[in-house]
């Protein structure tokens, strides 16, 4: 079966992407999290979303959410691992299997750390960003898990229990003391989990990695997993043209490759829950055009 | 005293504009309706305003309404007849007065009924599309209104107690059989009023307009007030680059004048809530930059 539209994210683009598609009687496929996004939620106000003054961004995701459920949208709780264009549809690794689609919205966010040193060269070869679609293949292996966000540490859990032995590396917000704590406390009755407070500087290996080089040492692995909240839009689609680690869009949210349109976060500054809701309708509207144009040429 | 930002229209891109740049502290104007925008309060069903789920058009315009007065903006009930681009701020002509803003957002919606022939012509020349900016110029004269809005029958009530006497001629949604009782009810104790249903072919004159010609006939007058939901762009703004009647902007929202801003449904198709809120969100952030960048110069 072949979806027509794959949105991938769910922050407010990917939502409001699904919810034009679903009006305009699509089937589609919504790659994100029930939860929506964690940086959304975690927004303490937002006062400049017109129609719903002065609300959290925990409110606005529980809004945004309650909108899916009114129109029968579910969210697929899976991350795209890779997105291939073959020309009149698209293949959407996930896991072990893949999706089609013929048209793709991408609304995957903006990455906000940088990349450690070796990680681009190595991803796919023993560097993932999605423990769901990866960790099948670390059974019984040694695995390390850097981690910017509270995914991590349930993605650590997960692994944990696929895998011999899981070191992880808390990074950026989990680096404060509370989430320090937190992380120590959840992992407890985890006994292949340790903890290590170091600061990567490279991956480094032969035809895959196989050692991430910190500021304390040389730890060795199988697998290196980066779980953050976004992962670069040119890893997640090999060949997209980006800018500064955006996406650039026309005015119709068009990419670089025919039939694949971006909206929010990705597409660049300003950052703007609003903006990003009216991109990811336009987004929608370009992908129905494109089905439309892809119909009549009998594809 | 010249306002910071001013913003020319009030459905939800303007709104939108409004509200993100009253966040970032800007001094701004906000022409427009109390009641918002007459499009969208018609809208049976919205569908797609992510979080406001089967939302009708008049409840998000309520909602709207509620925005703007939790942030204590005032819409500014006059319509900016005319925006001129003086360099390093703008002047709008407004009635008989004149408002000075260093950058301008164009709010004003898409123009859905064709022109008049000799309407361009004469515009400003005895053709005006501001009741409440041109009125006082026909104190005692003869006035030819063709209205296609609700507003135009407000306008025509308003005229023509300044009036000597007005002609008023339905056009569009107002030729359907229930607005022609309403008008007639309506005007039935305006002495000076007549109504006609005739249909406008071209407006003639010499320095001034003073005839309509009608598929009926000739009609004299001193003035011609033409009352639609949006004046086309290029009329508003003289010099503004439009093409289709539409006013090309980038992803900034900016325009071919620098300083001038364009959202919503004046930029052109999709025509749709929630993008013209996000186009009105990147428009204000927009800007905020602009002014910041005069501020530098010491403008």
């Amino acid at each position: 079966m072949r979806y027509d539209i794959a949105i991938i994210g769910t922050g407010p683009g990917g939502v409001s992407a699904a919810i034009t598609a679903k009006v305009r009687n699509k089937n589609i496929i919504l790659f994100g999290n029930k939860g929506l996004s964690e940086k959304m939620s975690k927004a303490h106000k937002i006062l400049n979303y017109p129609g719903l003054p002065d609300i959290s961004g925990k409110e606005l995701a529980e809004r945004l959410s309650a909108h899916l459920d009114a129109m029968g949208i579910e969210v697929t709780q899976m991350q795209a691992g890779c997105v291939y264009a073959m020309g009149e549809y698209f293949g959407i690794q996930c896991g072990e299997g893949m999706t089609e689609a013929s048209t793709v919205i991408l609304a995957s966010g903006v990455v906000t750390s940088q990349s450690i040193n070796g990680e681009d060269e190595f991803t796919g070869r023993g560097v993932s960003y999605c423990a769901t679609c990866d960790g099948q293949f670390y059974r019984g292996k040694h695995i390390i898990l850097i981690g910017y966000n509270a995914e991590a540490v349930s993605d650590a859990v997960f692994l944990s229990e696929l895998a011999e032995s899981l070191i992880f590396i808390p990074q950026g917000e989990l680096l404060n003391d509370k989430s320090g704590a937190d992380i120590k406390a959840g992992f407890s009755e985890y006994g292949n989990i340790s903890v290590r407070n170091e600061n990567p500087k490279s991956i480094e290996g032969g035809l895959r990695a196989d050692t991430l080089v910190t500021d304390s040492g040389r730890l060795k692995a199988d697998g290196f997993f980066i779980i953050r909240d976004a992962v670069a839009p040119d890893k997640l689609v090999p060949g997209l043209k980006t800018e500064n680690g955006h996406v650039p869009v026309n005015a119709a949210m068009e990419t670089s490759i025919p039939g694949l349109f971006a909206c929010g976060d990705v597409t660049g500054a300003p950052y703007q829950y609003i903006k990003a809701a009216g991109q990811g309708n336009v987004a929608a509207l370009s992908a129905v055009s494109r089905l439309a144009k892809l119909s009549r040429e009998g594809m």
